[in-house]
């Protein structure tokens, strides 16, 4: 087993809820609300550090409370109480789930009532890349139980917090990057002409795993004779032949934090379009890198990256490919807000971890992608993957 | 590499989806509904085979309509085209996602009114266990932009259906639960005393996928001298000792199907306390493999593990332990309907896949679990699972 190289340390000390906790009260008293209701795991885990892949269930909900001040309160089945009580919370309320009638709503309705009113102004999640991780029927009957309280949409107060990582969170993020950069870098000893690429899959992911990180949960990909058409599909069966185009995106975690990126590589040879493609969406993620500065909006981020696609020759659409942005946030989640889009006016701050995804299509049914992960510095983007290199490998 | 022993095919022949599709027609006109509107992974792939990870970015909603007659039509983000084009579906609607205002709600209304009428019943799901993957914002939004149709819980429907897999998705099942038996047998040769719990995780997700499995996408576990406490956590860091139990319950998965299950290991030595209860709970199994047969309901499956820990020292709680049940469905998610409780009075049938999950608490702070799977034959339960030691083993 390849020993990995200095993984941070996990978990965050208390320090780092506790600011997160303060920073979400001073959103929610200029937005006039009483309390968040949370029912998602990211937001759960953000506020908490309760990290389990129990969520995989969906069997039970689970809730949190962030009160005006103080401590959040969880409000979770039985069998969490174990793995949540060893972290900063004080306040705990379990029921035993699952339960036929009520799963927990009544337990909620008097804690959301105890800690903000009767009449309160409650905040929930509402808005773009969130939903509600409980049943619809238990929140109508919630609201029903909570007749002079109001719900309204928080989307914008998680959205603000979460783009902005600490120093641990970026640390962690590093990692898996750094980790997974090397298992790709690995790929010649990997992969070959002959492989089906269920077995292509099955090394990447043991190659990862061997190298440090705790999952592999993310592996998409596609091969195809002078270029792939689609990326987001399970293996086939189908083997590598020379002249294939493989293309791995992988979102491996390393203490509840992903990294999002891809590598291409051409299996024994690789034609003069396929080679130009590369090297434009190679070309494409420079200019985004150039671009990434505090200050700057994800839609110049866009910008700098479509400039180099269509000059490259790229077709003159809004979009160079049909994952309909070039790259996002990234963190507890594969995907994270914001997109670099061209309606997507965010301002990069310090400390936003990125992704950089320029794809383009330069034939009829074959796209290439490109994408590399960076955290916004004062002075500019920082890669945390190693850099792919700028022609495409050929293995 | 170790080869896998005959994987079944993958993917359904169409007539799989045709069947699906027609059973949930019947009970739709059954219960006067004249859509239904899905939004979340495992319905979308059960009537279409639409097979991807990407589902695990939160940022795009997917979206498919069952009609009252003919094949279900898919509402999804550009990106997905290309893989639902391989399913059996012949009409696929897309739009380029993300996007600002309207992610798809308004292509999605004019689908629902052009399939279903303006005053359509539209069947979606707000029953335990479920969700609404969309954010509840644009749920609102589409509600306001269809006056006259009306929405109604369908769950009911889905948990019919899916509850009884075909002879497809058990090959697929048993494929998995033989696999994992396979490294769960393994352990001697995986874990010993002073690893860290780290590696444990690390070296038996490598062993899974050496030998076949597709993804290892859910590993929990604990350790502990004299028992284990906890059984959500990830890993600590902390090292394996003589005296110590391990459990590992894991869910691998083989072509979008899971196995979940469980084995306990002595690390070293165990004290009779240990051997006591891991005798109990696997007779308790025992008792639960004589108990499922077509006909008899998740009550009385409970009641005859319940029987067996309380002979044998268990609390005379409803619940011999804190899951709040003692197994349940799986199939195309790690847990499904049913639930082995008091109150679940759901009539076991031939080719329901379940779980049997006894567990008791044995000393303060200390459980013990256990658990098979299995499916239900005419004659009675079929281990699909190789089954543990009656023993505890010890390494």
């Amino acid at each position: 087993m390849i020993a990995a190289a200095n993984p941070p340390p996990r978990g965050f000390p208390e320090a780092e809820f506790a600011a997160r906790t303060e920073k979400a009260q001073a959103a929610m008293a200029a937005a006039g609300l009483d309390a968040l209701l949370l029912t998602t795991e990211p937001e759960v885990r953000y506020f908490t550090g309760f990290l389990t892949q129990f969520w995989q269930s969906p069997t039970r909900p689970w809730f949190l409370v962030v009160p005006a001040a103080g401590k959040p309160v969880a409000v979770i089945p039985t069998i969490g109480v174990d793995c949540m009580s060893r972290t900063w919370l004080d306040e705990i309320r379990s029921w035993s789930s699952p339960q036929p009638d009520d799963d927990g709503r009544t337990l909620l309705a008097a804690t959301l009532t105890e800690v903000a009113g009767k009449a309160a102004r409650i905040g929930i999640l509402k808005g773009k890349e969130t939903h509600l991780r409980m049943p619809l029927g238990d929140f109508e009957q919630l609201a029903w139980m909570l007749p002079d309280a109001t719900f309204h949409d928080a989307t914008a107060i998680l959205r603000g917090l979460r783009m902005v990582k600490s120093a641990d969170e970026i640390a962690k993020i590093s990692y898996v990057c750094d980790v997974v950069s090397g298992a790709f870098e690995a790929a010649p000893q990997l992969f070959a002409a002959g492989q089906s690429d269920v077995e292509v899959f099955r090394r990447f992911k043991i190659e990862c795993l061997t190298r440090g990180v705790d999952d592999v949960s993310y592996l998409v990909g596609g091969a195809g004779q002078g270029g792939y058409g689609d990326i987001i599909s399970p293996p086939s069966g189908r083997a590598l032949r020379a002249g294939d185009v493989l293309i791995l995106d992988t979102g491996c975690l390393f203490d509840g934090y992903f990294c999002d990126f891809d590598r291409n590589f051409a299996i024994g040879r690789a034609d003069d379009a396929v080679r130009r493609a590369y090297e434009v969406v190679w070309r494409a993620t420079e200019a985004g890198l150039q671009a990434a500065r505090p200050g700057a909006t994800c839609a110049e981020l866009f910008a700098a990256m479509q400039a180099v696609l269509e000059e490259g020759g790229a077709p003159r659409s809004p979009r160079g490919n049909d994952v309909g942005r070039m790259g996002h946030g990234l963190g507890m989640q594969l995907t994270e807000w914001p997109s670099h889009t061209p309606w997507d006016h965010t301002v990069l701050q310090e400390g936003m971890v990125l992704t950089l995804e320029p794809g383009m299509a330069f034939a009829e049914g074959k796209i290439m992608v490109h994408e590399e992960n960076i955290v916004v510095r004062a002075g500019g983007a920082e890669l945390l993957t190693r850099r792919a290199a700028p022609e495409l490998p050929v293995i």
